[in-house]
């Protein structure tokens, strides 16, 4: 089932450099291992911004909120979900 | 180079059943065609809404233009863009 | 699997009374047999206003679009979805 | 007499983690005490969030007043509340 | 039980002006005679618009949607509704 | 001369409680004061939140600015205004 | 007493052309009229819009009320009040 | 030239008072120097508020620019600027 | 003296065609007038919509609102203006 | 391909005088550096605030991107991003 995930950052300018570089590494990682599995589908950068357009694919809304507040700059970001399905017009098979 | 669109159609409700019928196949017959040439890579519809959210892989700005105000209806949809571009922590090829 | 949908209901104030009647019927026909199946859980006016709160517990994204999208009121409601799930302080078996 | 009240929860970044540690068991304790006693009725996390729908059956305004403004987490959430009643196409006697 | 509501009129501008003068003709007695019983506190013109600001005292949420939603104006009318309580500060005894 | 004043307090999460329990008094003590005159006709805390609906009783706009940015709670509030008159409709003397 | 008013005009573009031009030529009249009796003490066009900004210096809310409700135009405005009074930093004696 | 620029003061609660006053009063000076010249023709208080409402005369954009980033209040201030002119319909030989 | 000023065009969805290609011809010959004479410096498609981003190059306000005003799709556009000068880190001459 | 961005710069107030100076200077010369190459192809100030409108000239989004998130000055500010292509009714040769 797929939702799309929009993301802001918003990291306080006064984070010391060191805690950030930390935090957005753990991030990274833990973005990877998800697209790794096939849950994180797609992920680009928003150009001109700090912000990203995700589309996951998950088994309900649980695992949506499971793998969405573990995200390690959860507490820095502002977040929009959208349920997505088939659109009727869609030739393209996985776009379920 | 690719574009998140999101396009909600607000269809007049006094629109004869039968235009309406038509100006939808001819959009679908418009989209199809283009999800063929690989140029609508992604077409999903926004659980409960009349809205969907697309992905374009398109030349440049110009052609992103000449696809959205071809599309039959352009007329009657609230329309956004945001331009994407390859996020550091992917790891999926095509999406750059 | 739960959602929330709010909905206002925006008639043309010059729809004739006869149809506006007629379409009423049919929604409030539609919602019961639903709320029958178990798929529309609750259902709440919101108090001063031409709105309602409802909670939906469909199978998947495709299910609320299925369900949302054939109400007859649809061309002239505002819609909003939030996807919900279990909250870690609740104590009710049945608000997964 | 029904109440739909949406609680997004803000903490600042830099609160110590025991300090919100303390401040979450404090409120799932309040929460689940009037879960108990039936005042909170439904209790749901928005899936992708740190945010919440609830349903509470309070005697009056003055008592979701009370319940409200006594959370724990009251002075770093955004609250947004309507008042709910009997919907007329519902089928579902405890939905007044 | 006190609610502030608030309404904004928004009358299509070619209604006719005989149709306009007997829905506002009904609205006023319907008014006049809520604000005799007691149930319509107060009622006042916001200055330089075709709005007011009143207060209702009702027995419940449900009350409240019956009166409101039998407004003769009401199909034109864009409502916000705040449910109100005493505040700790009042000295007035039917600020209640 | 009537207008409607909306205080929404936001006391930043980290002021001494000492601190604020001293501004909260002052304010209390001056709201009672302008309740006595009878500049501050009414006050009403609305459910759910940390704001007040009130009628203020003035001279003219000058007096309302004095009371306003006057009180002690004023850096730390909200505060939207609108003027009121009397309504057409009312049957009340003092609803002017 | 000042109030800045703000008036943006939305006339329906199938307005006939004549009528129009009389509303228009009927607004002009009362509004040099007003600006005659000092009521109307400023008066400007916003560059590029068809709005305006105006200074209005009357005796109470009610007046306020009596002169813009009264405008010509007023079914076909969306209008903002502000009220005014005395900046402790202001030279002007008649900037009251 | 004229324009309008509405100006609210956010002044951060934990501001020294002695740094305030100090700020506000060269505020002050800077405006009442450009009143003296006729540059800043009109200062209002918004009442209700820590704002103010301004009309400037100046020679152009980069005059108006070099004036309100040169206000002492200027990095604590949310502001709006409206280009003005001539309105057709005013009888008031300075409102140009 | 420069302004950015957008524009979104909404044409009613039932303007006859000859109608709507009449208006349109008019606008362009309107628009390419004064970009020949340099008042209206750029001019271009927002990608995606029926808008666009302009700057003008005017003596003053007043030309501003006589030149915007008079565009054959004024009545059916949003505008939104800004005033533009020059920027301390341009190196571009005529970017005043 | 040109981009319109709008930048607003919201520099904490508490910033050290001379840490704000260091910032401000490298944005300079990251700008400068960018206009010389005809990438950065206009810069103008909005009368009236701390913000610019600009126009970029780049290969693709991700060029944007790198551009945007490599200023000085970009943790600290709100921008916006419109692509832009020719518009058919434009006369100037490198308006595309």
């Amino acid at each position: 089932m797929l939702f799309q995930v929009e993301m802001t950052v918003k990291l306080p300018p006064d984070m010391p450099a060191e805690q950030a570089a930390k935090i957005k590494a753990t991030e990274k990682a833990y973005s990877q291992k998800l697209q790794d599995q096939g849950k994180w589908r797609h992920l680009w950068r928003v150009a001109g911004s700090y912000a990203n357009v995700s589309i996951f694919d998950v088994e309900d809304n649980a695992e949506l909120q499971k793998i969405v507040s573990g995200l390690p700059l959860f507490p820095y970001m502002e977040i929009s979900v959208k349920p997505l399905c088939r659109h009727p017009s869609s030739i393209r098979d996985d776009d379920r």
